[in-house]
């Protein structure tokens, strides 16, 4: 049997990215697995969740400024919301990622941080966390 | 116990986004689990699948078009055929997703459709399914 | 039950894909599992893993070409280390992708190879496997 988190999210900016690490552990701490997989997954389509560093806030603004480069807020699409650019960064990012667990614990590199990506706030976000065995 | 199902789409363009939703639901309906995972996997190496927003057809166009230009058809490649363009858009947008199953049903969010992503088309493709309550 | 195993990589250059297809089907052959997932996780935020054509080596440097030309090394980055390329490379291929199993081995296109992705070595690499039924 699997076990089923909802969390919301309040972002702060138009591209931001939010560490979902406590959350994570806590969604796998308190579904009592010991091994098994937690999908953390978004349900939206102008934000997505990804796995990177989480020492250094440059690199935060890095990735989100070079996204921001290859796709351009302000290119002409077709898209009838001014947000095209943030479904599209989405594509790219990902709507969800897995994470192994072990010994009751995410079991993420030593770098690692799950990071919620926020490409059309400021918005209250849902993210959804399933922890199972298998 | 996993329920496994395979099944045939034929692209019509050389790159198009072709909606899975209602063969995900069916897939899984049919396999009875109320809460897990269902994962969408597609064994083409020039085609992916993603999750987006659905309702807009101007946005699908907008991501095929970004993506050609980040990935241009006609630049030099070394690969021996003339579909470098379309693994490489691939590679970016992923072979896989992730489906939350609730209550018998897709977990998704209000918006969200899930995309096969036709790059080297038009042809006949494969889209795997795998629904397990785990 | 899930079966885990862990192994060990040296890549030799700074961007390098290598393929996992071997150990792919023998962590799956071990595991006794006959259907159900691999995940294969990569836990660092330099490197990623993805799913693409095995044979055309020439297709493999088109790749690594082209996510250069998108996130070149020496641009203006924030980041204290000189590796911040390596870390949105990672982004946009992603950190994990999960194989179906069937009948006791991966069910991958015929074309398919999962390759893990170098983009800051070289270095010694680990990367997670875990086999389960569900």
């Amino acid at each position: 049997m699997g076990h089923f988190k909802e969390i919301t999210l309040d972002s702060r900016e138009r591209a931001e990215l939010i560490k979902l690490d406590e959350h994570v552990a806590k969604a796998i701490a308190d579904s009592g697995v010991k091994d098994g997989v937690c999908h953390v997954f978004v349900p939206h389509t102008t934000a997505g969740v990804t796995i990177n560093e989480g020492a250094d806030p440059g690199l935060v603004r890095d990735i989100l400024a070079r996204l921001a480069q290859l796709v351009p807020q302000n290119a002409r699409y077709a898209h009838v919301e001014d947000n095209a650019d943030s479904h599209i960064k989405a594509a790219l990012v990902g709507s969800s990622v897995a994470v192994l667990v072990r010994d009751g614990a995410p079991l993420l590199g030593a770098w690692q941080s799950v990071f919620f990506c926020e490409f059309d706030g400021p918005r209250r976000r849902r993210v959804l966390l399933r922890v199972a065995e298998a």
